[in-house]
């Protein structure tokens, strides 16, 4: 099936029924998610994997209750970096350098380029630039997981603060920016799974020059 | 093929060859743009393709001289909405009581509680949550033209300012977060092409909890 007819078949599941998703699936996802593009490869981000009860109650309660985020099988969280900082971004060239196997001159001006101007800026300039990428790794696992024949709920209807809070993610340098339950719909309790996809024309959302 | 082996195909082309992509091709892409789901289904954007060759040029030199941005076939801007208005609310919510042919009132008073908080915030904020919007779109467009064969090179490195003056987007209440070169590779002139993918291992990535 294509990617678009998996982009038309997938929505925002309102209930799910608690069934668990197998591991395979979930390890597709993740991968996914590790394998999606971000801004000069830095990759600022990472993924809390939740299959708790209580960390996920604890988690419904500043989401607006939502249901699925205690009815889904595991619930995903995406948490920024706070901040751009040398070692973080000296880690990812390092890497590079190690799996590829030599240093290119090219690359490693782009490292100086990127340490002499990202950690010099604010943190929450630096943080809204790192939330921007989980958006994309976001969709790499809304869509992956619609190849897996699983459920996914996008949502960005929590307290950021609060969830950092529960998950301690401040002292891990990290700010929560969307989390994702993924699970199977509980189609009878659904109000959304029967009714059509809205999107806008394409003429109110491209313009050819 | 499936989507984790898109993933791992694509990559950021670093040289193009000036063939043009078909227009089914492009349609497919901004399809999936179209359907790439959104915060309250707002799609708080618009994409601009371009392919005429003077518009091109001028971008080129606000995009640190890239020779994608001229020798792709056909080149995307994601603009975001400058500030979320009540009309710009409305007409979403209007747009889905059309297409579904009835009124929801659980929707209608979703409706009023957007309309009772992001108008209210200021503009940057809402621009800035417009904007992680586009990623989400960004990335559903790089996973079509994965399907689709063609090369694409997801872009911030332009002058988001001077890219609003070329387009005049501030005028249409629009601000520019991305951009997408499509085409196809130069293979002989591509330093990336043959280098092994780069990314953090799965434990550094993810936590389970």
């Amino acid at each position: 099936m294509s990617f678009l007819d998996k982009l038309n078949e997938r929505y925002a599941t309102k209930a799910m029924n608690g069934e668990v998703v197998p591991q395979e699936k979930i390890d597709n996802i993740l991968e996914a998610i590790r394998l999606a593009p971000t801004s000069s490869g830095l990759q600022p981000f990472e993924v809390f994997v939740i299959t708790n009860d209580e960390i996920k109650s604890k988690i419904k309660e500043i989401a607006w209750n939502q249901s699925q985020v205690t009815d889904c099988s595991h619930l995903l969280v995406f948490a920024a970096w706070d901040n751009y900082t040398e070692d973080r971004i000296n880690y990812m060239f390092d890497l590079t350098n190690e799996i590829r196997g030599f240093k290119n001159e090219g690359w490693e001006n782009y490292r100086q380029m990127l340490l002499s101007s990202y950690p010099q800026k604010d943190a929450e300039t630096n943080f809204e630039h790192a939330a921007r990428q989980t958006y994309i790794a976001f969709m790499a696992a809304i869509s992956q997981a619609a190849y897996e024949g699983v459920d996914t709920t996008p949502m960005e209807g929590f307290e950021p603060a609060a969830l950092d809070k529960i998950l301690q993610l401040r002292e891990k340098g990290l700010r929560s920016t969307l989390i994702l339950p993924i699970g199977y719909r509980d189609a009878d309790k659904d109000w959304l799974v029967n009714l059509v996809k809205v999107r806008k024309p394409m003429e109110k959302l491209v313009t050819f020059l």
